[in-house]
């Protein structure tokens, strides 16, 4: 399946990066200068690609996008920033762009330098390779312990005239719990060295439109998108250092509003998110968790992310176990007032649990038949408020474990 | 090995609670009424015994604790009450005391009543064995998955003449993450059904000491060191609905101030903690995340906590694996603000990331190696801060996958 928005070209190659071979490097351009928007990981401990795309994302309009795997460049320090910096400045050459509308974004093993001499030397034959439909190579380039690469794809109303196109890439399977927030103030990175250090995953996000922008609307479009999308969904509850989302507008379809692009985005972005969740490491479910009924949204998203942490509620999804203990266990504990005895859990459409009575065996027989689909929704009615908010989680098995506990990449 | 402290006796027995068999129902007596103190789940979700023995536990001095496996009585609404009042009423009118003196706690399945006139039938049995060196068959009638019964004893200073004794027994291995607080206003209990519900597990520890001490002293020693040990442990970070900790002072002999009751419980609740973690379901390690260095407590406590539940770090412990990326990541999500830049960590005695900088492999072979051992230590220094905090936490792998997928009792 081919996708292209107008005004982008997209390739990706293998440069040598990942060890075990494979696509790699991914780029993508935009025909002239883009309005673009972004937010990045709030953890503490930032990449170096991370550091540089926000600061350059602060300068204007961006022109072009150079992604990794393979390497997070991550706890590197000088030698990684500078890797970061001489590698967008070889692509910038080549395209005959400044460097700072070239933003880095990188995902693999933290604390091993970039290989920038093998990103230039690469980099010849993927600006060849550029093409409106190369986002399939593209995404496939950032994959790391993906299973399968992640596209989707929607529209946003214009004012006038058809409505744009938007095209969403996402990678992402472990180090799941995206904490994303509009740039803060670039930190010092720690010091790197060449020591191989341990591999960990990330998402990276990149969505391009064809739609004309202001770049303050778009930025709180994604930012809102990502707020009930990526930042409402975890595979294991770690922020990882790299976590990227970039959104650029080529302006060559017709002008859409903040509330447009938010409504255009949101859909694609949730799509992706859930595509990563059910990627999720040795994840066979992606589960929606809805807890509704609460005074306000903010108690309900506390709610609905503490029973979509808990390991106990995950490894029950992974045995396809109807477990309103577990739920309830769970939810008592966010810290959040809420009258048990009026409580209702219902799981795959089947409620097992009504204001605060298990409806015993032959209910949850039914939950488990619904348990077996990859995907399925767990509502929990916590009272009559007006408040509800939905997470999104991945059951957790052996399959977990054999991802994380054997590793070295 | 006997265990004896002046003024109580302990029997355990088989009263057809649990499925498989085995002890499953204890009971402590005091010799004369004593002075008793608790702290109980802050889960909003509290089981039947925990909501009686709160109460109970404001009238005055206490004579018994009636402890069972195999069932939590937990979710099970007036039935539960009522079976929890029954149960210890028939204790009560046996060992001729008020049934307000009598405080009951339960673990074991949740949603299921409490099986009352198995343990009435089961008394006159378990009272006729109580005996002054029978806690271990006590320790063992409270387990549930454990692997091994917990017992640890130490000493109390007095104010005059020889210590006092202090013996402790816990039971705990999966849904422990203990958040114990004193006694909040009881709450009602959803209501129940005879379902057969969700096995949960649960921490239970019970303290007898000779000491004499004030109520109040003792509540404030309990809470303190229950707030350095229990509160300060994880598995899985679910929190139950029935952990309940009571400590009981007879009074024969010397009196404790309450910073001596502090200082003697403390090292037996560690020592108890410890071992609880040590037999995490599935777990084959207990490690101490020490987080150093920075301004306050509260701020340590948030990191370690953090660290210590990050899935991906426990995975690591799990697979021996040095992991300085997934230490420093989880710390720098923690919401607390240190340089990455001049943090430094230790596994297991060897600093394998110094100052920012990774020492490589050398240093990280010789942390695996420490890796092996049962028990070992973390540090992470993350600036030059008084202030530190100690949190014990449990390796996770296959093993706690198999426990808790498969599962109901």
């Amino acid at each position: 399946m081919a996708f292209s928005v107008a005004g982008f070209r997209f390739a990706g190659c293998a440069a040598g990066i990942k060890k075990v071979g494979g696509l790699d490097l991914g780029l993508i351009i935009a025909d002239q200068p883009v309005v673009a928007a972004g937010v990045f990981t709030r953890n503490l401990v930032r990449a170096a690609p991370v550091d540089v795309s926000i600061q350059r994302l602060q300068l204007g309009r961006v022109r072009a996008v150079l992604a990794n795997s393979g390497n997070a460049n991550a706890c590197t320090g000088a030698d990684g920033l500078a890797a970061a910096l001489s590698s967008t400045e070889a692509a910038a050459r080549l395209l005959e762009l400044d460097a700072s509308q070239v933003l880095p974004a990188s995902t693999g093993v933290i604390g091993a330098v970039l290989p920038a001499a093998k990103i230039e030397a690469a980099l010849p034959g993927l600006v060849a390779n550029l093409s409106a439909d190369g986002a399939e190579a593209f995404a496939k380039a950032i994959c790391t312990t993906d299973r399968w690469h992640k596209i989707a794809v929607g529209t946003v109303a214009t004012d006038h005239g058809p409505p744009a196109n938007v095209l969403g890439i996402v990678k992402g399977a472990g180090m799941i719990h995206p904490d994303l927030g509009p740039a803060p103030a670039p930190s010092a990175a720690p010091q790197g060295s060449q020591a191989k250090g341990p591999l960990h995953a990330t998402m990276l996000a990149f969505f391009v439109t064809d739609a004309t922008a202001d770049q303050v609307a778009l930025q709180a479009a994604i930012e809102r998108a990502v707020e009930l999308s990526f930042n409402a969904c975890t595979v294991d509850g770690d922020t990882s250092t790299n976590d990227t989302v970039l959104a650029l507008a080529s302006g060559l379809a017709g002008r859409a509003s903040e509330s447009a692009l938010f409504e255009g985005l949101l859909p694609v972005c949730r799509e992706l998110a859930k595509q990563m969740v059910l990627d999720g490491e040795g994840a066979e479910h992606a589960v929606e968790i809805c807890v509704e009924g609460l005074a306000d949204e903010a108690a309900a998203r506390t709610v609905a992310k503490t029973v979509a942490t808990s390991l106990l509620v995950k490894t029950a999804l992974f045995g396809k176990d109807a477990n309103w203990g577990r739920l309830l266990a769970a939810a008592g504990r966010a810290g959040v007032a809420f009258d048990p005895t009026s409580a209702s859990i219902s799981v795959a459409g089947s409620c097992i649990f009504e204001k605060g009575t298990p409806l015993g065996s032959a209910a949850e027989a039914i939950a488990t038949r619904g348990m077996a689909e990859r995907s399925y929704r767990i509502v929990m009615t916590l009272g009559s408020g007006p408040a509800s908010f939905t997470y999104l989680t991945s059951d957790l098995g052996h399959g977990y474990v054999d991802v994380n506990a054997g590793y070295r990449s």
